[in-house]
């Protein structure tokens, strides 16, 4: 019998192999050979499935943002308003390995992304997702009375992505400064601004 | 007369050299031979000063760092608390070109930290002056009863820290949902929260 090669499964195997190499190695040092090499690949193998590294990088971003997202639909599930922008904003948030290795993934494709439309359109296209659903949160809130009325409430879902986003940064550069239990009382303290006076 | 090179003079050539370069190209696009050229410098000559590529992403991130905290002591000169704390985050928040320029670079500063210590320590020293500014001025707001008295002061230090880089990664990749004006409606959102209710 002829051996049918899954594609897809293979293409998740690279993927899953790059953002290892990356969490323990950082990007420039990743080498195309190196990544064929963990997935168990023939050199020259990879090419095929991604052609170049930035390919490479965006569906590992693209993979690590799935993540996260199926973790917060699980974590949100049930949950409504500022209790379910809590949930979706810990399973971001740096604070055990998995999602510090989910970070260190994000920071090289930024890199990435600062320079190439098409990796830009995938970040943007993430971000304006979360967006919406934390604004649709805030606003949930806003209408069972759980919302400081006077919250402006897309600039505030700019602010806590952005804050997010920062603290990728801050945990996996700075993890001295930037603790677990830090970062929770720095999440805590924005939903506390949130809520009525 | 033998011709006197100043060697900081040429260092600070390079590192503006570099500082155009990254913001035009990006840093994976800038090699050492563009570099030496961008600055006047024959290939080769280049060598002396930054034997590294590494060294050179981290010198201009210094100059940037640099440049950053001159324009934020001139606009934060004769403030307290926190009109001063408002004045040093207008100057790190890419509202214009200059600043955003200036985010260009920290992208792939942050990425060599993410692997390399001695950039990280850079990144790191650097977090922890802005960290200890940013405490200070709320402190002063608070003794002045311009903030309100349930502020986690290291938390909302923190915070905005985390915000304002953050905010450097959207405003440089997702720009059309990053505006001037929507960045300076998310300060205005955070800096309100701090005051007394």
């Amino acid at each position: 019998m002829p051996k049918v090669v899954d594609h897809e499964e293979r293409r998740r195997e690279l993927v899953e192999a790059t953002w290892g190499i990356i969490a323990r190695h950082g990007m420039s040092g990743a080498t195309m050979r190196q990544i064929a090499a963990e997935a168990g690949f023939a050199n020259g193998a990879l090419k095929p499935y991604f052609p170049t590294k930035a390919g490479l990088l965006e569906a590992t971003y693209a993979f690590v943002f799935d993540r996260t997202n199926r973790r917060a639909e699980v974590a949100t599930r049930g949950l409504t308003g500022l209790a379910a922008l809590e949930a979706f904003c810990r399973e971001v948030l740096p604070l055990d390995d998995e999602r510090l290795d989910e970070a260190r993934v994000v920071i090289p494709f930024w890199q990435e992304a600062a320079h190439d439309p098409r990796a830009a359109e995938l970040n943007n296209a993430s971000m304006a997702q979360w967006r919406v659903s934390m604004s649709a949160w805030m606003r949930e809130a806003g209408a069972a009375g759980d919302l400081d009325p006077a919250v402006d409430v897309p600039a505030a879902a700019d602010v806590l992505l952005n804050f997010l986003l920062g603290s990728q940064v801050s945990a996996v550069i700075d993890s001295t400064a930037t603790t677990a239990s830090g970062l929770e009382r720095q999440l805590a303290a924005q939903l506390d601004r949130l809520r009525p006076r």
